[in-house]
């Protein structure tokens, strides 16, 4: 079943909960880093918690769009019959102006704690995953497996838990950060790393470190791969 | 939408669910603060996640009242039209009394506590926010961002959040809490700072220091904003 | 409006709802107090997140009796008029009987760590409640905010929760270990402190200290008295 | 009444969903153990809450099986009369199957950390579960205290938790962590603790430790005692 919605309504509500949950979730790693802040050294808990209740309020508040905000998802809905074809390139564009806009807002969030970070070089970590080990074909594995999880949660889209809404995708995200997020940071969704990535570019923060962008086509690969194969499995087991 | 309520209703569960709202958030704030609890150095998740389950408390013993417990909810709910402007000062007053009389209780709960802490001068910040680093405008921007996620989620009012009740505006400021309040510690909520902030000055609290009344109006002013243009977004987008 | 239930339903559910509360609200206690454990050490909100979903789990447990586990429920549901008189004394001697065996079961479930334990005589805060500063006024009024705030939400009953069960419950029991907990250990619950009371001195724990009788009537009474005043305040509000 | 399924749905299903519980469980103790991680000394609550809602997720994927994961909660299930005999051992062996795909999933995950890791003869208990003071009866009562909580929980069924459908369990396993896994890791599941440690003794994990085989079988023993005690008290009970 795929569902008529008009472009602007895609475009809109992606852009807006994507940009709802990249504040969120670059934010509880500004929290962690920067220092000067409540929560300088939160801990990996802290951060996961974060990043999963960021994904709860970004995506209950793209409702109309269906709450995509992930470019693995939406490829994943799509191969699934769930998504238009056509509307993808709409859905891509959003959530990639999202995560921009998102990043942006984390940065005025914490302005003045960037202004005064005493290692400003070290902050790409905030808005982009930085594997622990450099290792392409292993850091790949890494994210395949990790949105595998998170998209074949969403294709197979268990029945028991409408009650839970977003709810249930914010458990689902705050348990492969705990789990799989180790080795790489946990991408699992390319416009949450390049948005991001192309803000940290763009934006005049200070002593700003290298984008780093000889890695940063692995967070966009990865989670597309792990995306399609969660939703192969699905046409071929359902 | 507006609903019929009587002025009575209206101020009595705003004051009773934002007094626990405030006895419960002040009082995580003073466990892990002061010495000899059992709370003591609990870090920024313990604190984040007892204003996020105090949001759930004092919202779900509200119910009766629509559960605003916050002038920029109510502000936002007033422009978005789902609360009568005639209502509006009621609300502002029952959530005023509610936090100090919250702060009231916490003190009380507490009230051993402060009397042996060695650092008493130090114990606003269990009442009141105060930023890490002083600058007008960029607190505010940060208090802006911070209340317009709050009640931008309130007044979209995601459809399919609504079997978890309180759970989810309590999921929401908890994230806020992680990703947002590190740079000012999230009021988000003008009578969570000023009512307690007015107990603190009034309260016989031993050896107690300056309420920083020059710093008061940021998280009044900001959060008001934030959830001004929450609900001038609302009205544009649907 | 009552609910017809035989004494024997009451009893039966309310000793094993009981058992299973404190079974995991002492367990999670032993697994952070005691050493050569996996939680040894394990904080302020790992012991209180413990007591949330250990309420979770013995509530839901005992739903055919209402699910009270707590003296302080029964009278506020008692004074409400949820619950008939006739039926209290059934409901406190299923969880007085629940408690103790919940408590023997914790000793089952850690006794090589009672074994090895370095400093055996500083058991009793596994079991019971201590205060950090022992005072009988200050104690009392702790406890009587903290059980105010558990029965108020509970007699109040907040009708736009029915769908978290007793996900809610956990919530409200997680917020008052985080935020009210700080000074006395939010015994809350008769039950939850005298059971066990009872079983630290019948049981054979190897090196055990004293059981600490002259405090033990405040975490009784305390909790009765804030279930009262709950109780108290719906009948004058609703 | 039990439930009519193919042999090829319940083999599936309980393969795939014990699979991604078992990669989730287990990844979380790694991120945790390992170096070179973003998780690594995340503590005791990091682990609790990542195997809480590992079997969240893996338990909603596998709804269409019934969503066992575990061959005490099949037992539990069919000594209850929910579960036919007849696929008993269909179950077991697609949970088998599961905990086996999972661990290797883990290890690829985690693939650079175990090659660079300081203490390659430690990472059995990634795996599978190590009493921290080994002694055959108590940790024999220790696992059949837990596994009777939990299959205790399932059988019993509480009805009032239809709407939070798998976080019920999950929140459940969470409480089962914090509370009584601290003396022998609460393998609780046979095909949890199994599984994992055939793959572990078959890997060509990098200087990898003994699989300790003289404790393996209480983990499997254990939880299936605790299992029947609880399904057997259902029995007499209801």
């Amino acid at each position: 079943m795929t569902v008529e919605m008009s472009a602007g309504t895609i475009f809109f509500w992606e852009t807006f909960g994507t940009a709802i949950l990249i504040l969120l979730g670059t934010g509880v790693v500004a929290n962690h880093v920067l220092q000067r802040t409540n929560g300088n050294g939160g801990g990996p808990l802290f951060i996961n918690i974060g990043w999963g209740f960021a994904v709860f309020t970004g995506a209950s508040i793209a409702n109309p769009s269906g709450a995509h905000l992930n470019p693995a998802v939406t490829l994943g809905l799509a191969i699934k019959g769930s998504t238009k074809w056509a509307d993808v390139p709409i859905y891509f564009a959003g959530q990639m102006l999202g995560g921009f806009i998102g990043a942006v807002l984390c940065w005025l969030t914490y302005k003045l704690q960037f202004d005064k970070h005493d290692n400003p070089s070290g902050t790409l970590g905030i808005f982009s995953t930085i594997p622990q080990i450099r290792n392409t074909v292993w850091n790949l594995v890494t994210e395949i497996i990790g949105t595998f999880v998170l998209v074949g949660w969403i294709v197979f889209n268990p029945p028991g838990n409408a009650a839970l809404s977003y709810a249930g995708v914010a458990f689902v995200v705050l348990v492969i950060g705990t789990s799989l997020g180790g080795p790489t940071g946990y991408a699992i969704n390319p416009a949450r790393d390049l948005g991001p990535r192309i803000a940290y570019a763009l934006l005049p923060i200070r002593g700003k470190g290298s984008p780093q962008w000889g890695y940063s086509w692995i967070p966009v690969v990865g989670p597309l791969v792990g995306g399609t194969l969660a939703a192969l499995l699905y046409k071929v087991a359902v």
